[in-house]
C-alpha cells in the first residue's frame, strides 16, 4: 500500500510505501518512505515532468530557500521560475536518495523488525536502489516517462543508471561531472573520509544513536577532506591564498592562522549539524559500487529504441570526476548508438563548479531541453 | 658545549648541544639533540660534502637498509656506491629534523625545564629553525661549504632555505618537487591531517605520552588522506583501479572490498608503529608557515656573489607540489640573477615520484652533481 502524506515537520511531501524493497545486495527492506518535493506543476499531458537527483550531500529541497537550512536550495541558481530549469514550464520533482537522512528511509530511521534504530544493520545500498526508490515515486505520481532526469556528481551517477536501468521511462539524461564508474582515487578519498567516522570512538560500531551520541568529530574531518576535493588548487589560491584569518602575524601555534583553515573547521562543524554519520558511509559506499557501463551496454536496445537523448557535461578545473570520465561516458553512448551531446564547460572552481554561477553550464543546459519533446 | 656520540640504541651518531637555540618564534629550546647518519667519506679537501635533506615522514637513514624499519633507506635508490649520489665520492650526511621522532630533538622529548615529555609545549618551528640546527651539525663536522644540498618536498623547502640564509655554505642547490611557498590547498590537507590528530579523543591536549596514551586512529587517519595526495589518479589506476581484495563479489559491507581500501588501511597502520603524532603536527606546521620568497631577494647579493647553482625538478602527475610551483621557484631565481636548470620529468607516479626508480631523474642530478666543484 502506497500514500502520499504532507511532511510533518517542514514542507514537501513523503510517499509512504508499506512493500518490500528488495536490494541490489539481496537484501529487502520493509516499509519505507520517500521524502520530496515538488515546484511548478505536472501539464495535463504528463509530459513536462524533470527528476533532479542530489549530490552525496543534497537533499530534496534543490530549489527555493530549504525550509530546514533556511538557506537557499542547493540549485536554486539552475532551477525557478524563468531560471534554466524553468518550473513555469517543467514539473521538477526531487527525492531524498535512500540511505539519506532528510525523511527517506537511511540507517537513522527505526528498524521495523525490532523497533531499534537501524544504524549499521542498514542494508548496503547501491545507486540502482536509490534509483528503484526514485522510480517508485515517478509511478505513484502518474508519470510514464520523464522529460529529464538531470544531477551533478553523485547524482550523475543516478542520472546513468535511470537510463541503464529504466530506458523506457526517460525521453533525456544530463550528467554533469559524473563518472561511468567511481575511480580508485575517489574510493582512496571516500575510505579516508569513512575511517574517520568508523575510528571515532562515538561511532560505537554505528550505534551511536541507540546509544545518544555522535561521532561528530569524525565526520568533521570526513567532511573536510571532501571538502578538499570539491575546490581546485586554483580556487583555493584565488578564494583564500595564504592569507592569515583576522591578525597580522603568524601565531607560532596549532590555532588557527590562515583562512583557509578557518573556512575548513567551518565546513567541518556545520556539516555535522545538518548530516547523519551512516549516511555518509552508505552514500560513499554505494558510489564506491557504482560502476554503470555493462548495464548500459547490456540495455544497449531499449536505450536506442527509445532515442533517449544524452548531455554530458564536465568542467575543466574538477580533479574528482576529472574530463577524462566524461569523455568515458560519452564515448561509451557513442559505443551503443545514442545520441549525445558533451561539452567541458571552462571553470577554475573545481567539482563544486555544477553548483555554482557558471553561465556557460546554464545556457547548454536550456538550449538543450529545450529541443526535448516527448 | 657539543659532542658527537654513537647512537645507543641504532647506527648513527647524535650531537649533543648543550646550548640555547633560538627559534624563529622568539622562543628557546636549551639542550638539543641532532640525530645523523653519514655514508662516504669526507675527503682532505673537505668539498665533498652533500646534505640530504628528508621529506615529512623520512629520517636520517636514506641509503642502505634502515637500521630501525629493516626495510630499504628511503632514498636507497639515489644514494650509494656508484648511484647517483655516489658515496664513493661523496661524503653524504643526513640528519633527522628537528621536531622529528628519530632521535633529533622533537616534542616527544624530556622538556629540561620541568622534566616532562614536551607534548604541545614544544615551540612551534619553522624550516628555517630545522636548517638552523642542521648548520649547526655541518660546522661541528669542520665543513665550511657543502657541494650540495639535495632535498624533495618538505626536503626541497630545506634546500631552498639553505641557499637563503647560509649562501656562504653552500655551492649548489637540488630543490625536488617542492615550492617557494606551501599552496593554499596544501595548507587545507595538512589542517585536515592535524584536525585528525588533535579531534582524537586520545590525543589528550597534546599530552598524550605523559598519560600513556596515543592518538593512533587520529594519525593513521592523518596519513591516509596524506598518502592519497603522494600519488596520482593515474597512479592510483594503474596501481589499483575497480581490483576486490582476495573476493570475487562486493561484500556489501564496510569491510575491505577494493585493494586500494586495503592499500590505504595499511599505510595507515604501520604508520602509527614509527611515527608520533605530535611531530606530525609541528612539521605540517612547519611547511604551512614556508615561504622563502622575500628571503632569497633581500639576500641576492650574497647568493649571485657565491655563484650557486641550483637545480629545480619537478613531475608531470604531481598535483601535490605541481611543475607550477617549481616554474615560480626558476622565475624568483632567474630574477635574483642565479644560474638555474630545471626540468620537469615524465611520470605517472605523483608526488611519490621523487623516491621512485625515476631514470630521468637519476641522469639529470647525476651530470648536474659532476659539473659542480668547490
Amino acid at each position: 500500500m502506497r500514500n502520499i502524506v504532507k511532511n510533518n515537520d517542514y514542507p514537501g511531501y513523503v510517499l509512504q510505501c508499506n512493500e518490500e524493497l528488495i536490494l541490489d545486495s539481496g537484501k529487502i527492506i520493509k516499509d519505507f518512505k520517500i521524502a520530496y518535493q515538488t515546484y511548478g506543476s505536472l501539464n495535463k499531458e504528463k509530459n513536462n515532468s524533470i527528476l533532479i537527483c542530489h549530490a552525496l550531500t543534497g537533499d530534496q529541497f534543490p530549489a527555493e530557500k530549504n525550509p530546514i537550512t533556511k538557506k537557499s536550495g542547493w540549485w536554486d541558481l539552475m532551477i525557478g521560475p524563468g531560471k534554466t530549469i524553468d518550473t513555469n514550464k517543467y514539473f521538477v520533482i526531487c527525492s531524498n536518495v535512500l540511505g539519506g537522512c532528510v525523511g527517506t528511509t537511511g540507517p537513522n530511521d527505526i528498524n521495523p523488525e525490532n523497533n531499534k534504530i537501524y544504524g549499521i544493520d542498514f542494508p548496503t545500498i547501491t545507486i540502482q536502489d536509490m534509483v528503484k526508490l526514485q522510480k517508485i515515486l515517478v509511478d505513484e505520481l502518474k508519470i510514464d516517462k520523464l522529460l529529464s532526469v538531470i544531477g551533478g556528481s553523485m547524482g550523475a551517477m543516478q542520472v546513468l543508471q535511470w537510463a541503464a536501468t529504466y530506458p523506457n521511462s526517460v525521453r533525456s539524461a544530463i550528467s554533469i561531472a559524473g563518472a561511468l564508474k567511481h575511480s580508485a582515487q575517489n574510493i582512496a578519498f571516500d575510505e579516508a573520509g569513512r575511517q574517520s567516522i568508523m575510528l571515532d570512538p562515538n561511532w560505537k560500531n554505528g550505534n551511536y544513536l541507540n546509544e545518544k551520541t555522535k561521532p561528530e568529530n569524525g565526520l568533521s574531518v570526513a567532511r573536510m577532506i571532501a571538502h578538499i576535493t570539491y575546490l581546485s588548487d586554483a580556487a583555493f589560491q584565488q578564494k583564500f591564498g595564504r592569507n592569515l584569518q583576522e591578525k597580522k602575524d603568524l601565531s607560532f601555534g596549532f590555532d588557527i592562522d590562515f583562512q583557509v583553515e578557518s573556512y575548513l573547521r567551518y565546513q567541518g562543524k556545520s556539516f555535522v549539524d545538518r548530516f547523519d554519520p551512516n549516511s555518509y558511509l552508505y552514500m560513499t559506499r554505494a558510489m564506491d559500487y557504482f560502476d554503470v557501463s555493462n548495464q548500459l551496454i547490456e540495455n544497449k536496445k531499449t536505450i536506442v529504441s527509445n532515442k533517449i537523448r544524452f548531455l554530458v557535461l564536465s568542467f575543466t578545473s574538477d580533479w574528482l570526476f576529472p574530463t577524462k570520465e566524461s569523455r568515458s561516458i560519452v564515448s561509451l553512448l557513442n559505443s551503443v548508438g545514442s545520441p549525445v551531446s558533451s561539452a567541458e564547460v571552462v571553470s577554475d572552481r573545481g567539482h563544486d563548479s555544477f553548483l555554482l554561477d557558471v553561465p556557460q553550464q546554464f545556457k547548454i543546459i536550456r538550449g538543450f531541453l529545450e529541443g526535448i519533446k516527448i
